[in-house]
């Protein structure tokens, strides 16, 4: 199928790759910055395009893969050509499409893509919505191309997911931040956490995390938790961390477990 | 080398089945609780014991992999036997050793265990300790044949390296428990976020935290910060969270990412 891909970041790179590598033409990617737009069309054997009036409306889908605040002001300049075109944000809903165009969807891969490193696309989960019957199976078929994982998501059930996300990743990936503050501010290396932290996000694949709760504070063993907070200024943007987690954590009340 | 193990939880389970691999004669495996003795000691072809009166005497190490609550007891009823001991604490200071035995040590895996999981011991690191130049070399060859990453930490290295564990295992399961909470309240599964939560560990395998940081708080972006609170009950405990996490990472302040 004929594609254009509009962006060139990181959720337009690995999209871009994964749909060209699953036999897809992609005839446009689209960046306003020329050089980035040069990069990833490259990459897939595009032509490269940094003006809007260059698109080429010969195309299947556009594929907006761009920030969420100029998805509209794209969107409405694409609508002219009378193209099928999907977002790919977790945060926008379809909506924003719908005010420019029939036919429209999301195409959202709930993954943390950098360009540096590859992503096995089969397992990321791509959650699809559709404007009609008509771009249904066309995106729908897309998807499966490259994802083994496609859920039929709502906006409003999207826009949960994006929110959860923010709790499986970037505060997780912050707490890992501050372990490592913690450990080089007495001489000691993060690599010493990585295995720990590679393990315990390996075993909520099989178990629930309730399942895999260890640590003082399921034990309620206050005598730790004071340990741990002398350590930690009081007063201290980490002492009021550890103290919130930590009751959190007491209030799960999953029955007392052993590390 | 002929070593006895005392306890039976997942530490023990682990570290005696890495020496037992390892080519190490387990000679004995003590725990009050009969029945888990049997079992690990089946495991590593080892004698069962559950009374501290039939521990033998005729050993290279006794390895106390227990309760951080019953270290010391037993500890000061295996010292009449004059045999090297160590345990495998995180939270625990050598000194509640060096009260009963002269040649003393630390021996503790940086990893979090179940017995139901495999976990590749060479990549667990391992923290030694030791109260005299007799007993530092012995361990330090014992945890070279079983991990290639072996360190010098002391007790006060180690009660820090505790607490930053705590930010990089327990804290970030309890997170997954969160976004695990908030999508099903909404209809949706876990298993859409768990090949996130894998990536974002992996990520930090490479990089350091703070390049990985993405979502909304390191970009600053009030929006959608104000659209995920909207998700969450006022006042309510997951409200405060989503607060504080992101004003720590805005504070991060490592410049403006992309997702």
């Amino acid at each position: 199928m004929r594609l254009t891909i509009i962006g060139s970041g990181n959720v337009a790179t690995h999209v871009a790759a994964a749909l060209k590598n699953a036999g897809h033409h992609i005839i446009q990617v689209y960046s306003r910055d020329a050089h980035n737009a040069a990069l990833l069309a490259y990459h897939v054997k595009a032509e490269p395009v940094n003006d809007l009036n260059d698109i080429n409306a010969d195309t299947g889908l556009f594929i907006i893969a761009v920030n969420d605040d100029a998805i509209e002001s794209i969107a409405q300049a694409l609508a002219v050509h009378n193209v099928p075109m999907v977002h790919t944000s977790g945060a926008t809903p379809l909506s924003v499409l719908q005010k420019y165009s029939q036919n429209c969807g999301v195409f959202y891969p709930l993954q943390t893509f950098s360009k540096t490193r590859e992503v096995d696309f089969r397992t990321v989960p791509l959650c699809l919505e559709a404007s009609n019957d008509a771009v249904y199976p066309l995106i729908t078929s897309l998807a499966r191309d490259i994802s083994n994982n496609v859920y039929d998501i709502s906006s409003e059930q999207r826009k949960v997911l994006h929110l959860a996300a923010v709790f499986a990743n970037n505060f997780p990936n912050y707490l890992y931040y501050a372990a490592q503050q913690i450990v080089e501010q007495h001489q000691m290396n993060f690599d010493m956490l990585r295995p720990l932290i590679l393990e315990t996000a390996q075993k909520v694949q099989q178990i629930p995390p309730q399942q895999a709760q260890t640590g003082p504070a399921v034990r309620d063993d206050q005598k730790t938790m004071a340990a741990h907070l002398a350590l930690l200024p009081q007063n201290g943007d980490m002492h009021t961390l550890y103290e919130l987690l930590s009751q959190l954590i007491i209030k799960m009340d999953i029955g007392k477990r052993r590390d």
